[in-house]
């Protein structure tokens, strides 16, 4: 039988390891943004980023919301879920700080 | 040109977003481990462990001790680098722990 402990740790792993998952939920902390604005402020492509997106809103980690402007806008904002995300980033930030910054620490 | 907060990050992802990554890394956490011992404590395969083990230990995080025995014995350990990847497993494992237990709080 599975020891609980890393069982627990793997299937959070199936959704923050998905390639570009932290990246988004990083811009996200700092507040609600627009589809073009996450775009732009990652190197992923609309494609990904849209499923990305669909993903972690299924995960209960993002809302959508869409304000009936002309033209529509959507923003898209982190629920508490995704917000707790925030000092696993802060963690990771600090050890890629220590050990890969610049490549000096391989 | 990138910010470079997310680079490191996204950087870091790229080690530990691996499937299985972090799963290796938290069994290795309790000390050395031999490959058998490693694959029976994870539902990884044994070809995807040899994979991901190859890629930790040229990322500086894991190293491989072969003891001149009979047959030879063979132990992977953490290195400084790896064994500071500590903190966040831990944080994903209170946030897993928070939002992903038993699928009560999704």
């Amino acid at each position: 039988m599975q020891k609980p402990r890393t069982c627990l740790v793997t299937q959070a792993m199936d959704i923050l390891g998905k390639k570009w998952a932290i990246t988004i939920l990083l811009q996200l902390l700092s507040g609600p943004k627009r589809f073009c604005h996450l775009e732009g402020d990652t190197e992923v492509s609309g494609r990904l980023l849209s499923e990305r997106l669909k993903e972690l809103e299924a995960a209960g980690m993002v809302t959508r919301t869409i304000y009936p402007e002309v033209p529509p806008r959507v923003e898209y904002q982190l629920t508490e879920k995704g917000k707790d995300v925030g000092p696993i980033i802060s963690d990771i930030y600090a050890w890629a700080s220590k050990w890969m910054n610049d490549g000096l620490k391989q």
